[in-house]
Protein backbone atom coordinates (compact mmCIF):
# COMPACT_ATOMS: atom_id res chain seq x y z
CA UNK A 1 0.00 0.00 0.00
CA UNK A 2 1.16 3.69 -0.63
CA UNK A 3 2.04 5.60 2.21
CA UNK A 4 0.18 8.76 3.53
CA UNK A 5 1.70 10.64 6.34
CA UNK A 6 -1.54 13.03 8.35
CA UNK A 7 0.02 15.70 10.14
CA UNK A 8 -1.06 17.29 12.99
CA UNK A 9 0.94 21.03 13.65
CA UNK A 10 0.12 22.14 17.06
CA UNK A 11 -0.92 25.72 18.15
CA UNK A 12 2.40 26.90 19.65
CA UNK A 13 4.07 26.35 16.70
CA UNK A 14 1.08 28.10 14.59
CA UNK A 15 1.95 31.30 16.85
CA UNK A 16 5.20 31.56 16.03
CA UNK A 17 6.44 32.49 12.27
CA UNK A 18 9.96 31.20 12.45
CA UNK A 19 8.65 28.13 13.72
CA UNK A 20 5.74 27.44 11.51
CA UNK A 21 7.77 28.46 8.49
CA UNK A 22 10.82 26.09 9.70
CA UNK A 23 7.99 23.35 9.60
CA UNK A 24 6.38 23.70 6.25
CA UNK A 25 9.74 24.20 4.86
CA UNK A 26 10.68 20.49 5.34
CA UNK A 27 6.70 19.66 4.64
CA UNK A 28 7.71 20.99 0.91
CA UNK A 29 11.02 19.23 0.54
CA UNK A 30 9.29 16.22 1.67
CA UNK A 31 5.77 16.20 0.07
CA UNK A 32 6.97 19.27 -2.70
CA UNK A 33 6.62 18.57 -6.54
CA UNK A 34 10.56 18.22 -6.29
CA UNK A 35 10.39 15.49 -3.60
CA UNK A 36 12.50 12.50 -4.31
CA UNK A 37 13.15 11.15 -0.98
CA UNK A 38 9.88 9.52 -0.22
CA UNK A 39 8.80 7.68 -3.26
CA UNK A 40 5.73 10.17 -3.63
CA UNK A 41 3.94 9.56 -0.60
CA UNK A 42 1.42 11.59 0.30
CA UNK A 43 0.18 13.92 3.19
CA UNK A 44 -2.78 15.37 4.96
CA UNK A 45 -1.76 18.25 7.03
CA UNK A 46 -3.52 19.30 10.41
CA UNK A 47 -3.23 22.32 11.96
CA UNK A 48 -4.39 24.04 15.49
CA UNK A 49 -5.80 27.21 16.51
CA UNK A 50 -3.36 28.74 18.15
CA UNK A 51 -3.84 31.75 20.46
CA UNK A 52 -5.06 34.65 17.75
CA UNK A 53 -8.31 33.72 18.38
CA UNK A 54 -8.38 34.86 22.07
CA UNK A 55 -6.22 37.67 20.85
CA UNK A 56 -9.12 38.63 18.75
CA UNK A 57 -12.14 38.13 20.68
CA UNK A 58 -10.35 40.63 23.59
CA UNK A 59 -9.89 42.59 20.99
CA UNK A 60 -13.07 42.92 19.65
CA UNK A 61 -14.89 42.80 23.38
CA UNK A 62 -15.93 39.28 23.15
CA UNK A 63 -15.88 37.79 26.40
CA UNK A 64 -14.40 34.57 26.91
CA UNK A 65 -16.84 31.97 28.58
CA UNK A 66 -15.34 29.03 30.43
CA UNK A 67 -16.54 25.76 31.97
CA UNK A 68 -14.19 23.59 34.23
CA UNK A 69 -11.50 24.94 32.59
CA UNK A 70 -12.69 24.67 28.47
CA UNK A 71 -13.48 27.46 26.68
CA UNK A 72 -17.68 27.83 25.53
CA UNK A 73 -17.83 28.07 21.61
CA UNK A 74 -20.95 30.60 21.59
CA UNK A 75 -21.92 32.11 18.42
CA UNK A 76 -19.41 34.83 18.34
CA UNK A 77 -16.81 32.62 19.22
CA UNK A 78 -17.62 30.49 16.44
CA UNK A 79 -17.62 33.27 14.23
CA UNK A 80 -14.29 34.37 15.41
CA UNK A 81 -12.61 30.56 15.35
CA UNK A 82 -14.09 29.90 11.33
CA UNK A 83 -12.53 33.47 10.47
CA UNK A 84 -8.95 33.05 12.30
CA UNK A 85 -8.52 29.26 11.52
CA UNK A 86 -10.32 28.84 8.26
CA UNK A 87 -9.13 31.99 7.29
CA UNK A 88 -6.68 33.27 8.12
CA UNK A 89 -4.09 30.85 9.77
CA UNK A 90 -5.47 28.44 6.83
CA UNK A 91 -4.81 30.64 3.89
CA UNK A 92 -1.49 31.70 4.84
CA UNK A 93 -0.37 27.92 5.81
CA UNK A 94 -1.05 27.26 2.38
CA UNK A 95 -0.19 30.41 0.24
CA UNK A 96 3.36 29.21 1.78
CA UNK A 97 3.24 25.21 1.09
CA UNK A 98 2.80 26.94 -2.53
CA UNK A 99 6.43 28.86 -2.35
CA UNK A 100 7.60 25.39 -0.93
CA UNK A 101 6.56 24.22 -4.17
CA UNK A 102 3.96 21.98 -2.16
CA UNK A 103 0.53 21.84 -3.90
CA UNK A 104 -1.42 22.54 -1.12
CA UNK A 105 -5.00 22.84 -0.97
CA UNK A 106 -6.70 24.38 2.49
CA UNK A 107 -10.43 22.99 3.74
CA UNK A 108 -12.42 23.21 6.66
CA UNK A 109 -14.94 19.71 7.63
CA UNK A 110 -17.80 21.72 5.50
CA UNK A 111 -15.99 21.76 2.24
CA UNK A 112 -16.98 18.77 0.01
CA UNK A 113 -18.50 17.38 3.36
CA UNK A 114 -15.02 16.30 4.47
CA UNK A 115 -15.62 16.19 7.84
CA UNK A 116 -19.19 15.43 9.24
CA UNK A 117 -20.01 16.28 12.62
CA UNK A 118 -22.93 16.99 15.06
CA UNK A 119 -23.36 19.43 18.17
CA UNK A 120 -21.96 17.80 21.11
CA UNK A 121 -24.54 16.55 23.56
CA UNK A 122 -25.03 19.44 26.44
CA UNK A 123 -25.32 16.29 28.61
CA UNK A 124 -22.43 14.65 29.65
CA UNK A 125 -22.52 10.65 30.62
CA UNK A 126 -23.27 11.73 34.50
CA UNK A 127 -26.31 13.14 33.65
CA UNK A 128 -24.64 16.76 34.00
CA UNK A 129 -25.61 19.73 31.96
CA UNK A 130 -22.22 21.18 30.00
CA UNK A 131 -23.20 23.39 27.42
CA UNK A 132 -20.18 23.67 25.18
CA UNK A 133 -21.86 25.75 22.54
CA UNK A 134 -21.02 25.14 19.01
CA UNK A 135 -18.24 22.68 19.21
CA UNK A 136 -18.93 19.39 16.72
CA UNK A 137 -18.24 15.54 17.79
CA UNK A 138 -16.93 14.02 14.45
CA UNK A 139 -19.52 11.53 13.33
CA UNK A 140 -18.12 10.57 9.34
CA UNK A 141 -14.64 11.31 7.54
CA UNK A 142 -15.54 11.55 3.22
CA UNK A 143 -12.32 9.32 2.58
CA UNK A 144 -13.69 9.45 -0.90
CA UNK A 145 -13.33 13.04 -1.49
CA UNK A 146 -9.80 13.32 0.45
CA UNK A 147 -9.01 10.04 -1.66
CA UNK A 148 -9.16 11.83 -5.17
CA UNK A 149 -7.68 15.36 -3.98
CA UNK A 150 -4.80 13.11 -2.98
CA UNK A 151 -4.65 11.64 -6.53
CA UNK A 152 -4.55 14.64 -8.23
CA UNK A 153 -1.10 15.85 -6.20
CA UNK A 154 -2.64 17.98 -3.80
CA UNK A 155 -1.82 18.06 -0.53
CA UNK A 156 -5.34 18.67 1.95
CA UNK A 157 -4.70 21.40 4.29
CA UNK A 158 -7.10 21.00 7.26
CA UNK A 159 -8.68 23.55 9.45
CA UNK A 160 -10.24 22.45 12.91
CA UNK A 161 -13.64 23.32 12.11
CA UNK A 162 -16.31 20.96 10.97
CA UNK A 163 -20.21 20.67 10.07
CA UNK A 164 -23.34 19.19 10.65
CA UNK A 165 -25.07 18.98 7.08
CA UNK A 166 -27.53 21.53 8.18
CA UNK A 167 -25.64 24.58 7.52
CA UNK A 168 -24.19 24.77 11.16
CA UNK A 169 -20.77 24.95 11.68
CA UNK A 170 -18.59 23.54 14.67
CA UNK A 171 -15.53 23.87 15.97
CA UNK A 172 -13.99 20.15 16.75
CA UNK A 173 -10.60 19.74 18.41
CA UNK A 174 -7.48 19.70 15.59
CA UNK A 175 -6.26 16.51 17.20
CA UNK A 176 -9.34 14.27 17.16
CA UNK A 177 -9.93 15.72 13.68
CA UNK A 178 -6.71 14.32 12.72
CA UNK A 179 -7.10 10.67 14.14
CA UNK A 180 -10.40 10.39 12.61
CA UNK A 181 -9.44 10.86 9.49
CA UNK A 182 -6.12 8.94 10.28
CA UNK A 183 -8.11 5.63 11.24
CA UNK A 184 -11.27 6.30 8.27
CA UNK A 185 -8.25 6.48 5.69
CA UNK A 186 -6.04 3.54 6.74
CA UNK A 187 -8.25 0.86 5.08
CA UNK A 188 -6.83 2.55 1.27
CA UNK A 189 -3.00 3.43 2.24
CA UNK A 190 -0.45 2.57 4.99
CA UNK A 191 -0.89 5.42 7.03
CA UNK A 192 1.07 7.20 9.58
CA UNK A 193 -0.19 9.49 11.98
CA UNK A 194 2.38 12.50 13.72
CA UNK A 195 1.46 14.41 16.31
CA UNK A 196 4.33 17.40 16.03
CA UNK A 197 4.66 20.81 18.33
CA UNK A 198 6.71 22.46 20.04
CA UNK A 199 7.93 19.94 22.60
CA UNK A 200 10.48 16.78 21.62
CA UNK A 201 8.92 13.84 22.48
CA UNK A 202 7.46 11.13 25.39
CA UNK A 203 9.77 12.05 28.31
CA UNK A 204 10.47 9.34 31.26
CA UNK A 205 11.53 12.09 32.99
CA UNK A 206 9.31 15.75 32.34
CA UNK A 207 12.66 17.46 33.49
CA UNK A 208 15.14 15.99 31.35
CA UNK A 209 15.15 16.80 27.61
CA UNK A 210 17.62 13.90 26.57
CA UNK A 211 15.09 11.27 28.03
CA UNK A 212 13.18 10.92 24.94
CA UNK A 213 11.35 7.29 24.80
CA UNK A 214 12.20 6.23 21.24
CA UNK A 215 9.54 3.39 21.21
CA UNK A 216 6.04 2.45 22.83
CA UNK A 217 4.61 -0.76 22.60
CA UNK A 218 1.02 -0.88 24.69
CA UNK A 219 2.55 -2.84 27.62
CA UNK A 220 4.93 -0.76 28.01
CA UNK A 221 2.62 1.85 27.69
CA UNK A 222 0.67 0.14 30.51
CA UNK A 223 3.61 -0.17 32.53
CA UNK A 224 4.67 3.59 32.48
CA UNK A 225 1.67 4.50 33.09
CA UNK A 226 0.37 2.57 35.86
CA UNK A 227 3.88 3.44 37.43
CA UNK A 228 2.76 6.82 36.61
CA UNK A 229 5.91 8.10 34.97
CA UNK A 230 3.90 9.87 31.78
CA UNK A 231 2.94 13.25 31.96
CA UNK A 232 -0.57 13.89 32.76
CA UNK A 233 -1.00 16.75 29.50
CA UNK A 234 0.73 13.92 27.32
CA UNK A 235 -1.78 10.75 28.30
CA UNK A 236 -4.69 12.24 25.97
CA UNK A 237 -2.72 12.27 23.21
CA UNK A 238 -0.94 8.52 23.44
CA UNK A 239 -4.91 7.55 24.73
CA UNK A 240 -5.22 8.71 21.12
CA UNK A 241 -2.45 7.38 19.59
CA UNK A 242 -3.31 3.99 20.66
CA UNK A 243 -6.65 4.26 19.33
CA UNK A 244 -5.72 5.19 16.28
CA UNK A 245 -3.40 2.38 15.95
CA UNK A 246 -6.20 -0.23 17.46
CA UNK A 247 -8.36 1.09 14.19
CA UNK A 248 -5.89 0.73 11.37
CA UNK A 249 -3.09 3.16 11.62
CA UNK A 250 0.53 1.84 11.40
CA UNK A 251 2.26 4.04 13.56
CA UNK A 252 2.11 7.36 15.59
CA UNK A 253 4.89 9.48 15.78
CA UNK A 254 4.87 12.18 18.15
CA UNK A 255 7.37 15.34 18.42
CA UNK A 256 9.04 18.13 17.36
CA UNK A 257 7.18 20.25 14.00
CA UNK A 258 11.31 21.57 13.17
CA UNK A 259 12.48 18.10 13.23
CA UNK A 260 9.50 16.88 11.14
CA UNK A 261 12.25 15.06 8.64
CA UNK A 262 13.83 13.52 12.11
CA UNK A 263 10.38 12.25 12.91
CA UNK A 264 9.43 10.80 9.81
CA UNK A 265 12.96 9.01 9.66
CA UNK A 266 13.33 7.30 12.70
CA UNK A 267 15.90 9.73 13.95
CA UNK A 268 13.92 12.21 16.93
CA UNK A 269 10.32 11.70 18.63
CA UNK A 270 8.69 8.51 19.81
CA UNK A 271 7.06 6.02 18.29
CA UNK A 272 3.84 4.52 19.14
CA UNK A 273 3.45 1.02 17.66
CA UNK A 274 1.34 -1.69 17.99
CA UNK A 275 1.68 -5.20 19.76
CA UNK B 1 -19.46 21.40 -25.00
CA UNK B 2 -20.73 21.17 -21.85
CA UNK B 3 -22.11 24.10 -19.89
CA UNK B 4 -20.26 25.60 -17.25
CA UNK B 5 -21.74 28.58 -15.35
CA UNK B 6 -19.39 31.02 -13.17
CA UNK B 7 -21.20 33.08 -11.35
CA UNK B 8 -20.41 36.19 -9.05
CA UNK B 9 -22.45 36.91 -6.37
CA UNK B 10 -22.24 40.45 -4.98
CA UNK B 11 -21.61 41.81 -1.70
CA UNK B 12 -24.86 43.19 -0.68
CA UNK B 13 -26.53 39.80 -1.11
CA UNK B 14 -23.77 38.15 0.85
CA UNK B 15 -24.31 40.83 3.71
CA UNK B 16 -28.27 39.94 3.61
CA UNK B 17 -28.78 36.39 5.36
CA UNK B 18 -32.24 36.58 3.90
CA UNK B 19 -31.29 37.44 0.48
CA UNK B 20 -28.12 35.07 0.16
CA UNK B 21 -30.31 31.97 1.82
CA UNK B 22 -32.79 32.57 -1.09
CA UNK B 23 -29.86 32.95 -3.14
CA UNK B 24 -27.74 29.35 -2.55
CA UNK B 25 -30.84 27.35 -2.39
CA UNK B 26 -31.50 28.14 -5.91
CA UNK B 27 -27.93 27.21 -6.80
CA UNK B 28 -28.77 23.89 -4.52
CA UNK B 29 -31.90 23.52 -6.70
CA UNK B 30 -30.01 23.95 -9.34
CA UNK B 31 -26.64 22.48 -8.89
CA UNK B 32 -27.58 19.99 -6.58
CA UNK B 33 -26.97 16.33 -6.49
CA UNK B 34 -30.38 16.08 -6.86
CA UNK B 35 -30.74 18.72 -9.94
CA UNK B 36 -32.11 17.61 -13.32
CA UNK B 37 -33.61 20.81 -15.39
CA UNK B 38 -30.05 21.89 -16.62
CA UNK B 39 -28.17 18.43 -17.67
CA UNK B 40 -26.13 18.29 -15.05
CA UNK B 41 -24.78 21.90 -15.67
CA UNK B 42 -21.68 22.56 -14.05
CA UNK B 43 -21.12 25.70 -12.09
CA UNK B 44 -17.75 27.86 -10.15
CA UNK B 45 -19.47 30.19 -7.22
CA UNK B 46 -17.93 33.47 -6.94
CA UNK B 47 -18.44 35.67 -3.96
CA UNK B 48 -17.66 39.23 -2.91
CA UNK B 49 -16.57 40.66 0.45
CA UNK B 50 -19.47 43.02 1.31
CA UNK B 51 -19.54 45.54 4.78
CA UNK B 52 -18.15 43.06 7.32
CA UNK B 53 -14.89 43.38 6.94
CA UNK B 54 -15.15 47.10 7.37
CA UNK B 55 -17.13 46.62 10.61
CA UNK B 56 -14.63 44.31 11.46
CA UNK B 57 -11.71 46.78 10.90
CA UNK B 58 -13.75 49.43 12.93
CA UNK B 59 -14.05 46.90 15.94
CA UNK B 60 -10.57 46.52 15.74
CA UNK B 61 -9.68 50.11 16.04
CA UNK B 62 -8.00 49.51 12.47
CA UNK B 63 -8.24 52.63 10.60
CA UNK B 64 -8.93 52.19 6.38
CA UNK B 65 -6.82 54.24 4.37
CA UNK B 66 -8.17 55.79 1.20
CA UNK B 67 -7.04 57.28 -1.39
CA UNK B 68 -9.27 58.53 -4.79
CA UNK B 69 -11.82 57.04 -2.80
CA UNK B 70 -10.33 53.81 -2.84
CA UNK B 71 -9.42 51.63 -0.03
CA UNK B 72 -5.61 50.65 0.94
CA UNK B 73 -4.94 47.21 1.84
CA UNK B 74 -2.63 47.64 4.34
CA UNK B 75 -1.17 44.37 6.43
CA UNK B 76 -4.01 44.68 8.82
CA UNK B 77 -6.43 45.11 5.96
CA UNK B 78 -5.66 42.05 4.41
CA UNK B 79 -5.29 39.85 7.75
CA UNK B 80 -8.91 41.19 7.97
CA UNK B 81 -10.18 40.39 4.52
CA UNK B 82 -8.34 37.01 4.65
CA UNK B 83 -10.53 36.05 8.09
CA UNK B 84 -13.48 37.55 6.47
CA UNK B 85 -13.75 36.53 3.01
CA UNK B 86 -11.57 33.25 3.13
CA UNK B 87 -13.07 32.53 6.96
CA UNK B 88 -16.21 33.42 7.61
CA UNK B 89 -18.58 33.85 4.87
CA UNK B 90 -16.63 31.56 2.22
CA UNK B 91 -17.67 28.98 4.98
CA UNK B 92 -20.52 29.50 5.60
CA UNK B 93 -21.48 29.62 1.78
CA UNK B 94 -20.18 26.43 1.75
CA UNK B 95 -22.26 25.12 5.25
CA UNK B 96 -25.44 26.42 3.01
CA UNK B 97 -24.84 24.64 -0.59
CA UNK B 98 -24.15 21.64 1.64
CA UNK B 99 -27.65 21.87 3.59
CA UNK B 100 -28.66 22.42 -0.19
CA UNK B 101 -27.59 19.47 -1.48
CA UNK B 102 -24.89 20.89 -3.46
CA UNK B 103 -21.37 19.66 -3.13
CA UNK B 104 -19.94 22.53 -2.52
CA UNK B 105 -15.77 23.30 -1.41
CA UNK B 106 -14.70 26.86 -0.75
CA UNK B 107 -10.78 27.76 -1.73
CA UNK B 108 -9.06 31.23 -2.77
CA UNK B 109 -6.80 32.13 -5.38
CA UNK B 110 -4.25 29.86 -2.89
CA UNK B 111 -5.06 26.80 -2.99
CA UNK B 112 -3.92 24.83 -5.20
CA UNK B 113 -2.77 27.56 -7.15
CA UNK B 114 -5.86 28.32 -8.39
CA UNK B 115 -5.42 32.11 -8.98
CA UNK B 116 -1.68 33.46 -9.22
CA UNK B 117 -1.55 37.02 -9.04
CA UNK B 118 1.04 39.92 -8.56
CA UNK B 119 1.07 43.09 -6.41
CA UNK B 120 -0.38 46.34 -8.38
CA UNK B 121 2.47 48.42 -9.41
CA UNK B 122 1.94 51.19 -7.41
CA UNK B 123 2.88 53.55 -10.38
CA UNK B 124 -0.51 54.37 -12.57
CA UNK B 125 -0.20 54.53 -16.29
CA UNK B 126 0.85 58.09 -15.90
CA UNK B 127 3.77 58.03 -13.80
CA UNK B 128 1.49 58.82 -10.26
CA UNK B 129 2.19 56.84 -7.13
CA UNK B 130 -0.34 55.38 -6.30
CA UNK B 131 0.43 52.66 -3.36
CA UNK B 132 -2.68 50.25 -2.97
CA UNK B 133 -1.15 48.10 -0.73
CA UNK B 134 -1.52 44.26 -0.79
CA UNK B 135 -3.96 44.28 -4.01
CA UNK B 136 -3.18 41.57 -6.36
CA UNK B 137 -3.83 41.48 -10.31
CA UNK B 138 -4.24 38.07 -11.87
CA UNK B 139 -1.78 36.49 -14.05
CA UNK B 140 -2.84 32.88 -14.46
CA UNK B 141 -5.96 30.75 -13.68
CA UNK B 142 -5.14 27.24 -12.70
CA UNK B 143 -7.85 25.75 -15.31
CA UNK B 144 -6.65 22.37 -14.53
CA UNK B 145 -7.48 22.11 -11.44
CA UNK B 146 -11.15 23.77 -11.54
CA UNK B 147 -11.68 21.48 -14.01
CA UNK B 148 -10.61 18.50 -12.15
CA UNK B 149 -12.95 19.53 -9.49
CA UNK B 150 -15.72 20.09 -11.88
CA UNK B 151 -15.51 16.58 -12.94
CA UNK B 152 -15.14 15.28 -9.07
CA UNK B 153 -19.20 16.87 -8.88
CA UNK B 154 -17.74 19.78 -6.72
CA UNK B 155 -18.74 23.11 -7.00
CA UNK B 156 -15.83 25.43 -6.07
CA UNK B 157 -16.77 28.59 -3.87
CA UNK B 158 -14.05 31.03 -4.34
CA UNK B 159 -13.02 33.91 -2.21
CA UNK B 160 -11.38 37.07 -3.76
CA UNK B 161 -7.90 36.13 -2.77
CA UNK B 162 -5.45 35.82 -4.63
CA UNK B 163 -1.34 35.02 -3.98
CA UNK B 164 2.04 35.58 -5.43
CA UNK B 165 3.30 32.53 -5.55
CA UNK B 166 5.75 33.55 -2.68
CA UNK B 167 3.79 33.57 -0.01
CA UNK B 168 2.12 36.73 0.10
CA UNK B 169 -1.40 36.46 -0.21
CA UNK B 170 -3.73 39.53 -2.45
CA UNK B 171 -6.61 40.88 -2.34
CA UNK B 172 -8.66 41.07 -5.62
CA UNK B 173 -11.77 42.32 -6.83
CA UNK B 174 -14.09 39.23 -7.29
CA UNK B 175 -16.02 40.47 -10.67
CA UNK B 176 -12.16 40.51 -11.88
CA UNK B 177 -11.63 36.74 -10.73
CA UNK B 178 -15.14 35.55 -11.83
CA UNK B 179 -14.47 37.35 -15.45
CA UNK B 180 -10.57 35.68 -15.69
CA UNK B 181 -11.82 32.03 -14.64
CA UNK B 182 -15.18 32.67 -17.03
CA UNK B 183 -12.51 33.72 -19.93
CA UNK B 184 -9.38 31.01 -19.25
CA UNK B 185 -12.39 28.18 -18.70
CA UNK B 186 -14.15 28.97 -21.74
CA UNK B 187 -11.50 26.91 -23.83
CA UNK B 188 -13.04 23.76 -21.84
CA UNK B 189 -17.14 24.35 -21.58
CA UNK B 190 -19.62 26.73 -22.93
CA UNK B 191 -18.98 28.94 -20.50
CA UNK B 192 -22.06 31.01 -19.26
CA UNK B 193 -20.77 34.59 -17.28
CA UNK B 194 -23.70 35.67 -14.44
CA UNK B 195 -23.20 38.70 -12.70
CA UNK B 196 -25.54 38.99 -9.56
CA UNK B 197 -26.41 41.25 -7.14
CA UNK B 198 -29.22 43.87 -5.55
CA UNK B 199 -30.34 45.11 -8.71
CA UNK B 200 -32.84 43.47 -11.79
CA UNK B 201 -30.32 44.42 -14.52
CA UNK B 202 -29.29 47.11 -17.10
CA UNK B 203 -31.90 49.91 -16.78
CA UNK B 204 -32.77 51.94 -19.90
CA UNK B 205 -34.04 54.51 -17.18
CA UNK B 206 -32.48 54.57 -13.85
CA UNK B 207 -36.10 55.71 -12.31
CA UNK B 208 -37.98 53.00 -13.85
CA UNK B 209 -37.50 49.51 -12.36
CA UNK B 210 -39.70 48.20 -15.52
CA UNK B 211 -37.01 49.63 -18.00
CA UNK B 212 -34.88 46.41 -17.91
CA UNK B 213 -32.87 45.85 -21.13
CA UNK B 214 -33.88 42.34 -21.97
CA UNK B 215 -30.54 41.68 -24.55
CA UNK B 216 -27.68 44.22 -25.18
CA UNK B 217 -25.16 43.65 -28.30
CA UNK B 218 -22.17 45.44 -28.71
CA UNK B 219 -23.42 47.85 -31.34
CA UNK B 220 -26.41 48.44 -28.99
CA UNK B 221 -24.09 49.10 -26.15
CA UNK B 222 -22.27 51.42 -28.46
CA UNK B 223 -25.46 53.16 -29.37
CA UNK B 224 -26.33 54.01 -25.74
CA UNK B 225 -23.28 54.38 -24.75
CA UNK B 226 -22.65 57.85 -27.12
CA UNK B 227 -26.58 58.81 -25.84
CA UNK B 228 -24.92 58.63 -22.52
CA UNK B 229 -28.29 55.94 -21.33
CA UNK B 230 -26.08 53.47 -19.49
CA UNK B 231 -25.72 54.34 -15.59
CA UNK B 232 -22.07 55.31 -14.95
CA UNK B 233 -21.76 52.25 -12.52
CA UNK B 234 -23.09 49.82 -14.88
CA UNK B 235 -20.41 50.58 -17.37
CA UNK B 236 -17.52 49.02 -15.69
CA UNK B 237 -19.81 45.57 -15.38
CA UNK B 238 -20.43 45.80 -19.15
CA UNK B 239 -16.99 46.53 -20.05
CA UNK B 240 -16.03 43.59 -18.31
CA UNK B 241 -18.81 41.71 -19.80
CA UNK B 242 -17.98 42.29 -23.32
CA UNK B 243 -14.39 41.92 -22.49
CA UNK B 244 -15.33 38.25 -21.25
CA UNK B 245 -17.70 38.04 -24.70
CA UNK B 246 -14.67 38.89 -26.77
CA UNK B 247 -12.14 36.11 -24.49
CA UNK B 248 -14.52 33.28 -25.54
CA UNK B 249 -17.27 33.45 -23.04
CA UNK B 250 -20.56 32.63 -24.68
CA UNK B 251 -22.88 34.75 -22.81
CA UNK B 252 -22.77 37.21 -19.81
CA UNK B 253 -26.25 37.75 -17.59
CA UNK B 254 -26.72 40.42 -15.35
CA UNK B 255 -29.04 40.61 -12.76
CA UNK B 256 -31.04 39.91 -9.29
CA UNK B 257 -29.28 37.27 -7.00
CA UNK B 258 -32.92 36.49 -5.70
CA UNK B 259 -34.10 35.45 -9.51
CA UNK B 260 -31.17 33.47 -10.39
CA UNK B 261 -33.14 30.70 -11.89
CA UNK B 262 -34.98 33.63 -14.14
CA UNK B 263 -31.80 34.38 -15.18
CA UNK B 264 -30.75 31.48 -15.74
CA UNK B 265 -33.85 30.51 -17.90
CA UNK B 266 -33.73 33.74 -20.22
CA UNK B 267 -36.72 35.41 -18.39
CA UNK B 268 -35.27 38.50 -16.33
CA UNK B 269 -32.48 40.41 -16.08
CA UNK B 270 -30.08 41.48 -19.10
CA UNK B 271 -27.91 39.23 -21.22
CA UNK B 272 -24.91 40.30 -22.93
CA UNK B 273 -24.33 38.19 -26.36
CA UNK B 274 -21.74 39.28 -29.12
CA UNK B 275 -22.52 40.89 -32.20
Amino acid sequence: MEKLYIIKVGGNIVDDPTQLSSFLQQVGEIFGIDNSNLNNSKCILVHGGGKMATKMATSMGVEQQMIDGRRITDIETLKIVTMVYAGYINKNIVAQLQQYKCNAFGLCGADGNTVLAHKRNSKDALGKENDYGFVGDVDAVNTTLLKNLLELGITPVIAPITHDGNGQLLNTNADTIAQEIATAISTFYETILIYSFEKIGVLLDITDENSVIKEIKLTYYKELNEKQLIFAGMIPKLENAFSAINKGVSKVIIGNAEKLKSLINGDAGTTILNG
